[in-house]
This record gives C-alpha cells, structure tokens and sequence, in this order.
C-alpha cells in the first residue's frame, strides 16, 4: 500500500529553515516507515536562497510566491520560520485563513499575537503547533499538554536560553566577566552580534509566556512578565554564590499560588543539588511539578538547526497524523478559549535572597544593615564580610543571604540600606530558588 | 455544551489501580477543562476492594463481573492494572478482542507478549497505550514515539528502577553495604519484601524491552537481554569508583550500531559530570540520543501510586481524544509491524572497564596483570595498587581503567588473571559509560 502523502511548504529558510527543508528531505523514508505518511516537501518559500543552495537543497523546491503556495491544494502544512512579529504575522495569518496548518517556532510572534492567530486558526477549521517555539528540541511544549495532562501543574523552572547559559557556564567555570564571556560566545556564534533579545531576558520571557498559558490553561499578559536578564550580572556575586553553595542560572519562573501567578525571568542562585544546577553550556531544560507527578525535568539543545528542525518535524508529523488538529480542537487549554491569568507583581514574589552591600570598612556597619532588614521583617539565614576586593576604594562587601521574603520587602530594605552613610554603590540581590515542593496543594 | 462522555473501568485495584481511580474522580473537572471530554469512571474491576475502601473510593463503583464491563458499549477504555503476566495476558485478551481500547503500566507484560496483544488489537480495530509501563511518571513512551519521532533513535540509557537507585544512592551517599541498604529501602517501603525482579534487574530489562521497540521499530527478544543487577555489588567498587570520579547506576543500555543493537541490564560507572550522575534516591531518568536532535533527557518519579497514575491518566486522555488510536493504526514503530532486532552478543559490546583484583602483597603482580591485558589488546588508563582491606588474608586491590575494549576479551583476560598465582578471588570488572557522543551517523 502507498503511504498517504502530505504536501509541505517551508516559509524562511534561515539556519532552522534550512534545517527543516534538510531534515524532511534526507530523513523522507524513515519519517514514513514511523508515522506512515510521506511528508513531501514541495516548497521552500524565501527572496534569498543563499542558506538553501548552501545546504545543497534542490532548486526546483524554490519559490518567491506565496500565493502559489498559499493556491496549491496538496499543500497541508505550512513551516513559518521567518522570525519576527510582523511579516511573519501576517504569513500566518494567510496560511490559516487558506485553511492550511501552521507549524511554527516563533516564540516572540506566539508571546505577542499567539491568543489572536489561534482565534483566527480555530475560525477557519485549521491549527497551529509550535514545539519548537520553547526549548529548542526539548519537547516541552508535549510534555505540558500532553504527557503531563492529567496534572494541574504547579511551577516550572526552566532555563531557556542556550546563549545566556552559555555566558553564565563561562562566568562560573573560567571565572571570566560577563563582557568577556558575551566576546567569547559571539566569537564561537553562540551569541549574536546584537544579543540584546537574548541577554536581555527577552527572548526568555517570550517562552515564558507561551509556557505559563499552556501549563496553567491561562491567557497570559506577556508585557506584564517582569523580565531581568543577566547583562548587569557581576562576576564578583557569581564567585560569592559559588562560595556558598549556588549556580547562577537564568531562569523563567512560573509558580501557581493561591492568589495568581508568579511569572518573571531573572538570574536566580540554584543550589548545586538541584537538578537545572548543572545544565551547562547551550543546554536548555525545564523542571515541571505537576499535582500527581510531582518533579520532571527536561533537558536538551535549546537552539541550533538540527535540534530545533527535531521539533518542528515531530510538530509537521503530528499535523499531518492528524493529531494536532485533535489537540487543537478538543482541549481547553489554548489561549483563545481561556481566561487572562492573574499576574502578580513583582513585589509579591516570595523568595530567599542573597544581598551584598559595599560598605566603608569600619566597625557597626553589619549592625546597621541587620537592623534595617529587621525593620523590613527579614531574617538573617548568614552574614559575611569579605576581604576588600581590588579597585574598590577600600569599600569592603558585605554577603548576606536572608529566610524566605517578598520582593517588595527586599527592594524597600535595599532603598533604606542605599541612604546609610558608608555605603558607597548600590546593594545587589539575587533570588535563591530552592527546590520546590513536590505535590504542594 | 455538554462535554463529550467516555466510559472508563479500571481493573486491578492496588496501588496505582487505586491511585488512578482516586485521580479520575477526583479531578474529574480538571481534566474536563483540559481535554474537552468527561472521563467517567464506571467500574472498579477487582475481587477484593480493601484499598479501595482505604482510598475512599466510592462502593458503587466496585464490579467484580469482568463480562458485565465487557458488555457494557458505554465503557470504551479499559485500564489493566492487575499485574503479572498470566492473569493480565487473559484480560487485556478479552477487552480488545471486546473491541475496547486498553492502557496498562504492566511492563512484565509487555515485554513478553506485547507483539501478539497488539496483533490482537489490530485484529479488533483497537488500540494499546502504556507510558506508564517504563518510568512512572515520566513520559518517556511519548518522547520516543512522538516528541523525537523527527529522529533516528542511536542510544539511549536509562535510570528505570527506583529500588535500585535508591539502594546504590544508600550506598554511595552513606557507605552502607548492598545489603543494610536493602534492608533500609524494605524497611521504608521503597523494596518488596521479594526483592529479586528490582534489585536482579529482570523489571529493568521489561522496560529496556519496551523502549527498544519503540526506539529502534524493531521487534525485540526480551529473553535475549542480558541480565545483570546490582545483588552482587561490592562497596568496595563503589567506593573505588568514586574515587576515580563516578557514580554506579543500574543501567539500561540501547545502543544501535552498524551491526545491531546492544542491549543490556548491568551496573555501570558514569562519570559525575553525566546528567545521569546527580540522579539520585528513588527518581529515574533517560538520556536519549536522537540523529537530529542530540541528547535529550527525561526525568521524574520512576514508580509510585500517583506519579504513575499521571502516566495512566494521561493515556487515558489520549486514548479518549482518539489519538492513541490514530498513532496505533497509522505508525510503523509498533513491535506487531516490525521485523526482529539483530541483537548483538554481550561479547560484541564495546567499553571502557573498572577492574578490580586481590592479589598477594608481592612484587610484580601488577606486571603480571598488565602482561595479560596487554595480551588481549587491552590498553590500560589507569593502575593503581590499593592499601589492604581489612579481613582480605593480606590480600591488597589492585584497581585497573582500561581503554576501550570488548566484553569479551574483558572476560577472557579477567579468567586468566583468575588462574595466576597469588590471585585470592574472582577479579570484579564493570563497565565505563562515557558520555554517548551526539550526532554519530
């Protein structure tokens, strides 16, 4: 019997373009002896097809003319990987009103524009998939539909981007600064000549957003994310964490409490016994606590053509089983059939805190801190002044890591501790995140 | 509009049968939302309801009449939970040639009759689920079979046992003997009063079964795996192990080569920086490694009554929307469809190797010992002559690595060193797991 053939049409072929175009056409038999069906690549849409002759794929798969592609019946999926919110947006937009599927790895057009796009998927009987958009080739995005379906889920932790890992794994075992790791992992392109969207935390927050919908069946506000990144982060605090047992990470932080969610991105001290602790380099992976499952973790490449075209076909075979438009169909969890999520500020957020305050090395300085923190109700867990360190005007610090409080305790108790004669820059604070607690109600 | 309604019996209520019955009644409403359709628990199959009764179970549910759930066209999926091999083999027989769909965690069974049960299912237009069957909670099945489904499956190694790796953490962590550790894990109810299907490896070996299938699509022999458990561990090696820089875990071992696959149950060494190396106490893990995407890994509670029923629960909810069937009938990786593995003979597997031997306190033992690996080309890493141990008659470890080599020639050089004079017992060897290199074609 022939297997059923299913026509697909990649749209922007860049690094991961490319790679899905490849992986389709090399990988065409074993994909059929698995899911049965001919996946047959008919087009690759772009103006430039430089990547594409570079990666030896067939001319005559070329094409500039959406339209055309758009007009083909035997077309049933189409591959956005332009990146970008706008023509991008507007590419998705014509595939699903032409009632074709849309397989995607744009996180930032899914953060910003995903509740509308599957409003529009849904009236025009199509679906859209995008394992891909978070973690690369991890498969994340199943994981919290699918095989964690029968659990609320409680938190996530993920690191998310492979580039800030990168930079902080640099950071922590070569001892090297922030600018010089950042030089480093441009050099090896691992970074990009502009890695604002990456250092930033943004591209973090872009995941974090299409996560927390899905996980917590929830319509989310992306612009409300407080995003941190790690491009402020001193390698003077990363050293002191490690002094007292922590990995710095970048982490998307999802948690379910009783009054809302707490969403943000920020470097965050882990313990070293945490299982994201020694995700290292461009690794990715996310700890998951589901109600009956308690911890799972994922892990794998978060980035590069391979990895991620790995997501975007395991999304294309779905689509063309017919699985997607199943899922998209019958579940509640898509965010243009759910409820906005209540966001909490930033200043309800309970954490331990690690602070260092640079202090005139004189007596009664840590007096006057505690009696701050005390004033703001934060328990002391352990207080260290350190030697002075090089260049700092004879100003020495002084590390303290606090018992659990809110970041509006936090911030309030810094501001104050700022003001104190002696104090000669502003004091730093990093959030420890401990291991969450399995199967909390 | 009402949500669609699908019938449900559970069969077999211990533990997770329980577990899973508690989850479908009491979240009923929460998995409503989030796949669109009322699971409806109608039946709770078994003979004796003691934990029934214990989980506060409703009576009305309890059924001991196998036929009457049989013929009641409102129940279309059946959850075989009964264990073992007989028993089960004769009920899951009934409920798919019944036409019902059937989701099971019995591993056992599945290793050893899972090709002719889901010919069976085929037969009745049915289909058979089972994440639950390897590694709990952790959706492992569905990463193999959908989540990589875009790659060429080339290793994988798993943690699968939770008795195991908590005794080996026991030991490793707190220095205790096999068999205090065991005696501990009995006594916190993390090991059965029978240990010997755990701790022999022969329930590690159901599930590398299982995985390999779906892995490779290939029909694997289950009686053709060899079998080694952690039983015969020495502290000795485990702390000599640690010394050298690794951690012992009982492992699953997948490895497709050019000639065919290697598959094994036995203790291994990894190094401390393998993501698998941190995995500690009653959790499993398993790292993936896919032609597309590189190492994956997946983690979570390996066993348990409700991790495991979120792993049930979830193939519920797949077979409810259809989906299950969709994949059964239209993928080629299902062990009824596929030709027989050439499974490779342990004397082909390729290694690093530990070497411990106890030899007479004289000079030139180790010389001995060298000359008889080097007459099996076996190239030594690293020799060192250990202090006496205490009670060991004057006997001193010698402790070799070696370079890679085969278990066979490992096997015949280790019994020549056994005949040499001044050699007190039988020398232990184990195999090195180095990190599996990404990307190989």
């Amino acid at each position: 019997m022939a297997a059923e053939k299913v026509g697909i049409a990649v749209i922007g072929c860049g690094i991961v373009g490319g790679s899905t175009a490849k992986l389709l056409v090399r990988d065409n038999e074993l994909l059929k002896n698995k899911i049965g069906i001919d996946l047959n690549l008919k087009y690759i849409v772009d103006v430039n097809f430089s990547k594409a002759q570079k990666m030896g794929l067939d001319p005559a798969l070329y094409e500039t003319d959406l339209n055309k592609v758009l007009a083909d019946p035997e077309i049933e999926i189409c591959v956005e990987l332009v990146g970008g919110t706008t023509m991008a947006k507007d590419i998705t937009e014509k595939v699903l009103r032409a009632g074709k599927q849309v397989v995607t790895a744009n996180k930032a057009l899914l953060a910003l524009h995903g509740t509308e796009l599957m409003a529009i998927a849904r009236e025009h009987g199509s679906a859209i998939a995008f394992e891909a958009s978070c973690g690369g080739g991890i498969p994340i995005i199943r994981a919290l539909c699918d095989g964690l379906s029968a659990n609320r889920i409680d938190a996530f932790y993920g690191i998310v981007n492979g580039t800030c890992n990168y930079i902080l794994t640099e950071m922590i075992q070569k001892g090297q600064t922030y600018a010089d790791a950042l030089a480093e992992a441009q050099k090896d392109g691992l970074a990009e000549a502009d890695p604002t969207l990456d250092v930033s935390g943004g591209d973090s927050s872009h995941k974090l957003a299409i996560m927390s919908a899905l996980a917590f069946g929830k319509h989310i506000d992306y612009n409300k994310i407080p995003v941190q990144g790690i491009d402020t982060l001193d390698l003077t605090d990363v050293k002191y964490g490690a002094e007292l047992g922590y990995i710095v990470k970048l982490l998307a932080i999802a948690q379910r409490t009783d009054k809302g969610l707490n969403l943000r991105i920020s470097p965050a001290f882990i313990s070293k016994e945490h299982p994201l602790a020694w995700v290292s380099g461009p690794f990715n992976a996310v700890s998951v606590y589901g109600s009956n499952v308690g911890h799972t973790m994922y892990y794998g490449r978060g980035a590069g053509g391979f990895p991620t075209a790995s997501a975007v076909v395991a999304d294309i075979a779905s689509a063309a089983m017919g699985i997607t438009k199943i899922q998209f169909d019958k579940m509640g969890i898509w965010p243009d059939k759910t409820e906005a999520a209540l966001q909490l500020p930033l200043e309800d957020y309970e954490s331990k805190y690690y602070v260092r305050a640079m202090v005139k090395d004189e007596p009664g300085m840590l007096s006057k801190l505690s009696a701050i923190l005390a004033e703001y109700n934060i328990s002391i867990a352990s207080a260290l002044q350190k030697e002075p360190t090089a260049g700092s005007n004879s100003a020495v610090p002084i590390v303290i890591t606090t018992y659990s409080t809110t970041e509006g305790n936090i911030r309030q108790a810094l501001k104050s501790i700022e003001e104190l004669e002696g104090i000669s820059e502003k004091p730093v604070y990093i959030g420890i995140v401990d291991e969450h607690e399995e199967f909390s109600s």
